[in-house]
């Protein structure tokens, strides 16, 4: 239907999570409207993340540099570890701006009904890393993945790290969440992570 | 809070119509996820709509042949002009697969709120073929900048070109649509060009 050169783009953006036929024809169509300096430049920043961007080795997070950001800065206590899915989780919690430990990113959760196993995850280096740490924070996401790869670690580091003390990021009710909008199972967690005020 | 070339591209991501910064991370982040080839795929997808993709001479759809495929086709009855806002127009409209004309694409509304005046519009060259068509559909969206260039385009043909005839696309009950689910406009509309059956 579209010239051959669009109808290319239009499948590249389908690529995209949640991106179907109709947004990605708007997609396309936005970026043949562009002139073409400003089309390069989303062209180069896509070969960008390629050529500079990489794990990094010590917590797994995403950097331009050797080492990450949180890694390479020396006033973070990297005696506590923070255990996330992915780099988003990092920044997340660095918006927050209240942690002052380091992270550990596993890029992704254990899944059952996807196929990802333990050893498919960055977790070989966090037990590494768990062995100098005082305490390691589990957070996986509250999901049922989140909370099987949780439960995993729990028993690897308990077994590989007996010194460590390793917990879990609470769960309960969010900022603003009002108590008859919430889910049972938000409520169930409330309720039993309750603590004396 | 991230590294320089994914803060980059999620800065491009953004440009895109109705992606806000949580999506444009999350579409950063896939591509930072991708083998090299597969980016360099997309990145020559965005540089060839810029290099191969122009506009249509005859009728202002998108093409990267020296004239757009409907142009090019010789069966396409030239005497009928379809005139839409968009080249998304033209592939709906050949998707439904009844039309045999031509078609006229403006590429764009006439817009008091946006400052787009006629002359921004390729309107010109829809009056110099409506001297040669038998009949002008204006199939602008049923929405205020629709009405008000289909209203502009009547009078200026109707002054240009009094032998054409100029016709407005149906507005009413979609397919499928329920009268109680309806719009207020939508139902004025299917009143006013109710027709005997």
């Amino acid at each position: 239907m579209y010239p051959q050169s669009l109808q290319t783009l239009i499948e590249q953006f389908r690529r995209l999570p949640g991106v179907g036929e109709k947004t990605a024809e708007r997609y396309a169509l936005v970026m043949a409207d562009l002139p073409e300096e400003e089309v390069r430049q989303f062209a180069d920043a896509l070969i960008g993340v390629k050529t500079q961007l990489h794990r990094c080795p010590v917590c797994g997070n995403l950097t331009d540099h050797e080492e990450c950001a949180v890694c390479r800065d020396k006033e973070r206590d990297r005696r506590t570890i923070f255990v996330v899915q992915s780099p988003r989780d990092v920044t997340a919690m660095e918006r927050a701006g209240e942690y002052q430990g380091v992270y550990h990113v596993l890029n992704g959760l254990i899944s059952s009904s996807r196929g990802v196993l333990p050893e498919d995850l960055n977790i070989d280096s966090l037990v590494a890393r768990a062995k100098d740490a005082k305490e390691v924070i589990i957070a996986t996401s509250a999901t049922m993945d989140g909370e099987t790869t949780a439960m995993y670690l729990d028993r690897l580091l308990k077994k590989e790290c007996p010194d460590v003390l390793v917990t879990r990021i609470a769960h309960g009710l969010p900022a603003g969440g009002m108590l008859d909008y919430a889910d049972e199972i938000t409520l169930s967690h409330a309720l039993a992570d309750r603590r004396a005020m």
